[in-house]
């Protein structure tokens, strides 16, 4: 095996969950494995700190902060939405790779660890590539993070479980809440969750129901084109039963003409992705009209991403094994491949990792199957159970001081700049 | 002692909170203690219910489920929003004495305990004066319950350190992911709590702040006029020295003139409290305006009242404490009273319970002190701190199964009727 030698650069990119940290955390615990990498380095938000040479050493980092890094949520190196758009922005997108192997070649990066959703996984593909074109020797691996579930060939992404567990948990404590206050005409409670166009959030929520009485009575995912009047006839029907009922909602909900039910089409990020707000304002409009009954919104918003409080002990432990996963390969000379999770059996659950190349990654979605979800499309069945299940298993166990958890925060050592600054 | 034998009545009024069962828990537990108590029955959903002879058998319930009524949230035995409105409706009111004597005479009852907030105190001092003048030998307890923490003579509310060791706890979550994210201009997070017109929730964050440049930088409550001119350069002045300003602001806020900043007044609830909803969005649309940064919102909503797995062992204690309390005070002869908390020193914590006459609690609320708010009004001060910082202490251990909470649910049985259906 050819050994190369040099120091190793890892950053986070898009939004953050609650166990990007634990991806970083493996990725430097597996580093300090390997001689042939010498420094390891953090990149400040992801490739828009790169391309301003914003480098912290990792290895200046005490052992147990970068261990406390598998219970800390957000994104301890920063992250960015910022990326290399050759469609969009050509002249800006080719200077910005310029610029980024500047930075590489000023710190003889050899080794690229990108932590991210399909976006960042595109940008970690645009710079194998052009390492490859320039000859530049660098190994670049993705990892893989997104609370949506929705990047492709992974049987799931690190930061789901923990969201699912959190959102299941919560919608638990909330519909016991609101279903245990008298009404006489009945209620009704809509509860939006992030996911974008997947409904993988959505649908993970339906692991708070024990029985078939129980919340969440409706789940409204992207995956299944919503009609109206069924959708009211259905809550009716909760509502005659059971007084009340409790409505989860992924925010990219769709119609039958395939437009989101709530989109303002005034605002894109800055991936050009839609702003998706307000689908539970929606639904509750159309229940007090539709309905007369006591209606009521809930939008679990970041918390989602970021609850490590409540973590996943299994997404903990598989985000910090796809980092470790990630250095192994590219000490094993690959480039240019994802981290992916492989489910081998459910029950009881077994996993492993294995590589995927990126070229089959970026900008592809994954969405939950059709037939995962009833054939009224109102609740993800034995299939979507079956799958989700494990990954909420087990509990972080996060340090705690004052009554509040105790999460770390890196010293941030910053890397002496070679290069002017960007201009 | 003159000794009164008969049945005890217990039930639950208001907001639901997350130690609102383990005050239910108490009292049974403590009644199962003398003899004298012969059954102990639960009234659905409070007044409403019982007003329907909707009444369950406690003593039905398994000991282990009782329990598990310490870590359960939501209210086991239901609740409502119902109370006995003398003054918009004194022939309902008076009907609906009549039928509450009714009942309890129906059914030997001779202890109630109303575990509920300020209007619910209020229900359970009509009843205990209408037993007075019927000389109808009934003991009267309320036991204090609410988030809000706006119950007077009480030093706090069983229900109020919980909720603010999830919202710190969530915030503190929330502001590291937020704060994570690479911005050109700056940023701004304004989180909406719960409270009505008290502080108390708002103001407990507080304790998520560890130093002085961490989350939140500003807290409004509405004990502090909101002054536009002022939020806005203290926000600007955040945002050019940390990039990001996180804000947490109680849904009472009000201006200078007292109006709250947001209050839809074609709205009100029940009890004649106008709903508030939307002054987050109202800070936003001024930052948005005013300051041109990026801006979100988030509103943690039924969560902060449900969230038992995250509960503080300090409240959950207290909150049987409060139940068993209730129980040997009405035993001890004692009527018309509320249980409450009373501190004797905070560091080390040290508490007992003693009772209040429900003449002085009914409908007075207990607002922040001026001076446990810096001068400038947008941080609680060492005093707050000094106060809040006890109540969110230790842990409650929540059982799991599936890697979510088990809670417990009671089985119910139904006593049987013995009266009219309500006309």
């Amino acid at each position: 095996m050819a050994e190369l030698v040099g120091n190793l650069l890892v950053a986070q990119s898009g939004g953050p969950t609650a166990v990007i940290n634990a991806s970083v955390a493996g990725v430097i615990q597996e580093a300090g494995r390997h001689e042939c990498i010498e420094e390891i380095y953090g990149g400040r938000n992801g490739i828009w700190g790169i391309l301003r040479e914003d480098l912290i050493d990792l290895n200046d980092e005490k052992a147990k902060t970068i261990e406390g890094l598998k219970y800390t949520p957000a994104a301890a190196l920063g992250t960015c939405r910022y990326k290399l758009d050759f469609k969009k922005k050509p002249e800006q997108a080719a200077q910005d790779l310029e610029r980024l192997f500047a930075v590489f070649q000023a710190h003889s990066i050899r080794y690229f660890f990108y932590c991210g959703g399909n976006d960042s996984q595109d940008t970690a593909n645009k710079v194998h590539h052009e390492a490859v074109r320039r000859a530049y020797d660098l190994r670049v691996i993705g990892v893989p993070k997104t609370i949506d579930n929705d990047l492709p060939h992974t049987d799931h992404s690190p930061g789901y479980g923990s969201a699912i567990k959190y959102a299941s948990a919560t919608i638990m404590e909330i519909a016991a809440d609101v279903t245990s206050m008298a009404t006489e005409s009945g209620s009704c409670i809509i509860i939006e969750v992030m996911g974008r166009q997947a409904g993988w959030i959505a649908a993970g929520t339906v692991l708070a129901k024990r029985a078939a009485h129980e919340a969440p009575h409706l789940i409204l995912t992207p995956e299944v084109p919503f009609v109206e009047s069924a959708f009211l006839a259905r809550v009716r029907e909760v509502i005659d039963a059971h007084r009340c009922c409790v409505v989860v909602v992924g925010e990219g909900l769709k119609n039958q003409d395939g437009q989101e039910v709530s989109v303002d089409k005034s605002k894109v990020d800055a991936f050009g992705h839609p702003v998706l707000a307000g689908v539970a304002e929606k639904l509750e409009e159309l229940v007090n009209q539709h309905l007369k009954v006591k209606t009521g919104t809930v939008k679990l918003g970041h918390a989602q991403r970021a609850a490590a409080h409540f973590g996943s002990a299994v997404d903990a432990m598989e985000a910090a094994a796809c980092g470790e996963a990630a250095v192994r390969a590219a000490i094993d000379e690959k480039s240019g491949f994802m981290v992916k999770l492989v489910r081998m059996q459910s029950e009881p659950y077994k996993w492993t990792t294995d590589l995927q190349p990126l070229d089959d990654i970026a900008n592809a979605e994954h969405l939950v199957p059709r037939d995962w979800i009833s054939d009224d499309g109102f609740l993800p069945n034995e299939k979507f159970i079956a799958y989700a299940r494990p990954l909420i298993q087990g509990e972080v166990k996060v340090p705690f001081e004052g009554g509040l958890p105790k999460y770390v925060a890196l010293e941030r050592s910053p890397v002496e700049k070679k290069l002017p600054p960007l201009g």
